[in-house]
């Protein structure tokens, strides 16, 4: 998850941009010479679930069958689409990745990951089954016990931060409301 | 704020992309002959703050110097930033279009207004002071108590559904949980 690469050229005209900061702006920005488009460049939304099986309280991960974190253990994520809502891209990405179904519950966590400029947002989700069929990102999608989860073959800190979040919670017998997280 | 438009060259070689489903994928993204970049277009973060003046409950709003909606109001909010925290940005845009000074509060309401690719993220935040210095894109600066909020003019509908949630919830003595809307 490397921080986005500059733009070299234009993508309206193809002409190479200049590095500069715009009348009216702050910041740096590549700016086409040819047609004077401005060029931003944002962060991304990483959208995601917490899926549970409630039946025992165990948790689904999936193994990537993907670079980055080849064969380590993640929550089902992936990167928010347009015409979606972050719900339905959460839903959709776990879908995709551990053929899961789920039914949706609220946002749970918001991941400030400033480093490489991503926003991870994970909802709790309801297992309706506990029956997966991952997709070709995922080698593999089991349910773990918390005493069972892996932790040194967890892909990301999103995933650590959001499952520690949770069985804290759940220890504690706390609602599970929002956490809000700065990742260094 | 139009969704966002197609990229017609690449930002990396600047050849003529091409618009098909690459391997691998299921949705069609702008793929480069040359050089075989593929470029994602991705929702963007809106981030922005909900000022509130304790001593009397009056809200602040913006009077926009800018187009869209130029000359009508909005809680201060603009786009989220490479190399900032959610809560960062939204205390930034606060600074630039209000020149408030704000204690930051927990994230309040969290928009997907998915026709225009965007998702809007409101804080809470505690005005230190009643005195504004609004940047050049705002004209003006002001608090509104509830009853003098200018429902007619208000700019955007995220606006208009924070500040709908926050008054509902004071009026309620409710918590100030978090809000998820869909904008339609
Ligand atoms: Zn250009
Ligand atoms: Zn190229």
């Amino acid at each position: 998850m490397p921080f986005p690469s500059r733009f070299k050229h234009c993508s309206n005209c193809g002409a190479a941009v200049d590095y500069r900061v715009p009348a009216d702006d702050n910041r740096e920005r590549a700016v086409c010479p040819a047609c004077h488009t401005i060029h931003y460049q944002n962060p991304l939304n990483v959208v995601g679930t917490l899926p549970v099986w409630e039946a025992d309280g165990r948790v689904l991960l999936c193994r990537r069958a993907i670079e980055p974190r080849y064969g380590l253990w993640t929550l089902p994520a992936g990167f928010m689409e347009l015409g979606e809502t972050t719900a339905e891209g959460a839903l959709r990405e776990t879908q995709e990745e551990a053929g899961a179904d789920v039914e949706m519950g609220p946002l749970y966590t918001l991941l400030n990951v400033v480093r490489v400029g991503q926003i991870h947002l994970f909802y709790r989700a309801r297992l309706r089954s506990p029956e997966f069929n991952p997709g070709p990102e995922s080698l593999e999608a089991r349910l773990f016990a918390e005493d069972e989860i892996p932790w040194d073959e967890i892909a990301f800190k999103t995933t650590r931060e959001t499952l520690r979040c949770f069985f804290d919670d759940r220890r504690q017998g706390r609602a599970f409301q929002l956490h809000a997280i700065d990742i260094p």
